[in-house]
């Protein structure tokens, strides 16, 4: 068989920001690379995050062959385990990545049952009929590829997340020779990060953070306390170099930040001097100048180490006067409200902020126009389709690209999660598409909640409910019992018991209008109750509530005439 | 009786973006500024505003005299039809203020009760001990005031929302020299807007946007579709004048920004030339390059125009390939996905996007710290309570007055809503404090929804519910029929029915267990009920629903013996 094409389907992270997925297809196999999850709007219904709903793959469980990972953000991994609970497959990732991997496994509780292949920049992975080069790629974490995937067809590249950094802190720069060469030997399509397309200009090296927070060590009298993100390898590094040049130890808190700050020095990702480390009962007995409290929580998470501090305390410590706060992050949208609200309780406790816009203090690991400039030019691919992005960025990358790399409007193409996209040597478009969808994941463990169930949370959230149930004796057909009548975030009510008691008089008063026939037919008997109280409770209270009759036969009924 | 303290109570607005309401209280008489709506993290549960709590005021009840608006914008006058159906005192305000109240309170059946009082800038309003003087003010909004007022114990400036702008489009500059005067005489106390506070420089003048606005207008080649707040009487008056100028009719779009284009021209705000507005009928009829269209929905609102223009379409009309789309307005924060969303939509489209960031379309309404500057140096209070904004921008104008302006700690006054601050002669302290409350309004109505009723609707947002009716046979201490259980929300169950079986006999062994005795105590045996479903559904589905077991007895079981 003469193998002609690859079929791309993305489940998640375009057109959207997390659950980055896509399905790459050739000749009767598939691979997939990243299972992420993302960061939903629906938190107020008891779910905290989302990933794709991985039954939109079945069709393809026979031709899975392994599961690729770019990196190790929560984006790009969060949902491997529900991935591989639903498909065993093998999975290639760099050591950090499957670190943190082995983590969630064991968690799951699968660790043992996942085979896990470690790689490094510059192997290449033969699965069936895809041959994967793994290129060294810069980001604001460290062990990132981008992918070279070689298949009978054509090359292509998947950037991962990236941008162009010379002078990274930790790992070496972006492999742009690795690239180059990859682009001598012809890329049929380059699959590339749009996260900062809107951006112009280059992304800053994750080095050009270093003098402002020096400025920052060398002015501040008192504590400092740094909130990052707990996978900014780079960053934390930096905060430990100028923790020791400035005379200061370091204490990590927060169970992600400890847990990294160790897994990262084990790993040998981390230099640390010796006893510049402590714990917190060491640290509480430094002066408050020889001390930085490295901490959780820059996206003011209630649960994290900086919110506690900022409101409340934290095992004890809480933000005094004279702290000096920086917040080395990123806000990501979303959570602008409670990070002023954490900034304002910063304020007020006495202690005084150094936020990312007043000083170069974060910088974004993401490509800007002429980091994707540099990429695309190097790798030289036929067509480009942006990925990881909401829709306007997607766009945005297109424009850069037509407008100042020379691309033509044919050859960029923007697909959207669920479309289909056919890859020939020389052609590239969308002939099919599944509807992609999502599944949340409970906030408090592990369990998958289905869009229907959501949808009955919304239901009730937005309106109410009232619960209705009624006994009737099947002899006589009349009620055996007060119904029963409960009422949960119902609006405008007033006085429930006098609520109940009308209630129950209109209910009656329905069942003796259909006399013996309420029990002939129980459902169409429900559905006139159901109506009579929305129109009694429109009526009275002015709500909509939804309303759940049930009717329920004595089974004694019989005996009792 | 010799006056000698005045108590300002604030019950909104500090802390806090929204719900700005002041009660000023000398000499056993209360008049409150503003009464004004927020708009609350709280949506999911069928909510779209807040107000504040009024009943904190009822212990003053005898003491309110009046209620006086600084201008029309939501969060001042929001609240003013629920604060009036509580306390119906006098209103005060501007023309334009005042028109839309009467909007409002016709909406609310209660125009006829409320006597309104129409000021202008420069008069004197006396009501008991206070004389309330009405300075003109500058800002987003036009017939906007600020308001010094007068009392036994020293004059109060209120800056109501404002900004120093020398060359408003509509009327007249801040009215400085008034202020002066009134500073010249002597000023206690400044109640001062704190919104821009963290923004050094000047608030660019609402002119300032007509430039990059001309050459939007200069280059367009097809359609224009302009968005902003159907209350930016300057912007509407911007984009009414361009159109003019550059050959194009204008249609306005959406319920609120007809109605106030309507209102205003007819209360002689809008200067409009004849023939200049067209309905949309007409638009449709004229060429791509001679039509502007001025519609609702800068935010994303899925109920405004500019959304339906963007994701299908509003009455037919939808944006297409050439369209040139202007987002005139700031990102209320919180709003960034939507209107992310909204922009990749318009790009998908076909449509050119402006946004704020790429050129001067837009700028804010509210005192920038130069503006700040100028204001206290011009009114030179005694002391200055920063009001309206988060407590980041309070604690922000405090830092400034202290460091630019010459103030002492002590002299600037940081309070809270609730707090209860005394004014003396030569004094200002915190002596008391409320607690803060909130009220919610329905998303489809008027009708008030309490903290408690968005608690229940909270918990049955996040875990779901699950109602369960036993009807007891009180002779035998039986069941007289199946448990009727309903689930709403809940998670991890699958297939229902099988649920309810296993259900039901948990509860059947409860009951057996507890025998005769189930009845003596109902409230003890739904409780058990309670404790047997929690334990099996956690064991089982893994999830907590709220649970509300109630047992009923069957009435005529008696006779069943």
């Amino acid at each position: 068989m003469v193998v002609k094409k690859i079929e791309v389907i993305p489940l998640g992270g375009i057109g959207e920001f997390g659950m980055n997925t896509m399905g790459i297809r050739c000749g009767g196999e598939m691979i997939v690379v990243d299972a992420g999850m993302g960061f939903p709007e629906e938190t107020p219904y008891g779910v905290d995050i989302s990933i794709p709903d991985y039954e939109q793959l079945e069709e393809y469980r026979e031709e899975l062959v392994a599961l690729f990972l770019t990196h190790g953000h929560e984006d790009h991994i969060g949902a491997v385990p529900y991935f591989l609970k639903r498909f065993n497959v093998p999975v290639y990732g760099s050591r950090l990545t499957l670190a943190f991997i082995e983590n969630k496994l064991e968690e799951h509780g699968i660790l043992g049952d996942v085979l896990m292949h470690t790689v490094e920049a510059g192997d290449v992975s033969e699965v069936g009929n895809f041959e994967v080069e793994f290129i060294n790629a810069s980001h604001s974490l460290v062990d990132c590829f981008s992918l070279a995937i070689k298949t009978p067809v054509g090359t292509v590249v998947h950037t991962g997340d990236y941008k162009i950094d010379d002078t990274p802190v930790v790992g070496d720069p972006y492999d742009l020779e690795a690239l180059r060469r990859i682009g001598d030997e012809g890329v049929l399509a380059l699959f590339s990060d749009s996260t900062n397309a809107t951006v112009p200009g280059r992304t800053p090296s994750e080095s050009d953070v270093i003098p402002d927070l020096a400025k920052i060590f060398d002015s501040a009298e008192a504590r400092l306390i740094i909130t990052t993100f707990s996978s900014s390898i780079h960053r934390i590094q930096i905060v430990l170099d100028l923790a020791e040049e400035f005379g200061r130890k370091v204490c990590a808190l927060g169970r992600s930040m400890m847990g990294n700050v160790e897994l990262a020095e084990e790993m040998g990702y981390l230099e640390i001097p010796d006893d510049l480390l402590v714990g917190l009962n060491d640290a509480r007995r430094l002066e408050d100048d020889e001390i930085v409290y490295l901490v959780t929580g820059s996206q003011g998470e209630s649960r994290a180490v900086m919110w506690n501090l900022a409101t409340q305390s934290y095992k004890g410590l809480s933000i005094k006067d004279g702290d000096t706060v920086v917040l080395s992050a990123r806000i990501i949208p979303g959570n602008e409200k409670r990070i002023s609200k954490m900034i304002g309780a910063i304020y007020r406790k006495g202690g005084n902020i150094i936020e990312e816009k007043r000083r170069l203090i974060h910088v974004s690991g993401h490509a800007s126009q002429e980091d994707i400039r540099i990429l695309t030019e190097t790798a030289r691919p036929k067509f480009v389709v942006p990925i990881h992005g909401e829709f306007r960025m997607l766009f945005r990358h297109k424009e850069f690209l037509k407008n100042h790399v020379g691309y033509n409007d044919r050859d960029v193409i923007l697909v959207e999660d669920g479309d289909v996209l056919e890859l020939t040597a020389d052609s590239a478009e969308i002939v099919d598409r599944i509807e992609p969808s999502r599944v949340f994941i409970e906030d408090d463990g592990f369990r998958e909640i289905d869009l229907e169930t959501l949808k009955e949370r919304k239901k009730l959230a937005f309106n109410g409910v009232v619960n209705v149930t009624v006994t009737v004796d099947p002899s006589s057909g009349e009620m055996a019992s007060d119904p029963v009548i409960t009422l949960q975030g119902v609006g405008g009510i007033d006085g429930a018991n006098g609520f109940r008691g009308e209630a129950a008089e209109v209910i009656a008063d329905a069942l003796a209008e259909l006399g013996p026939d309420a029990l002939s037919d129980i459902p169409a008997t429900e559905e006139k109750i159901r109506l009579v109280l929305k129109r009694f409770i429109k009526r009275t209270a002015g709500s909509k509530p939804l309303i759940i009759p049930k009717i329920v036969r004595t089974s004694n009924g019989r005996s009792n005439q």
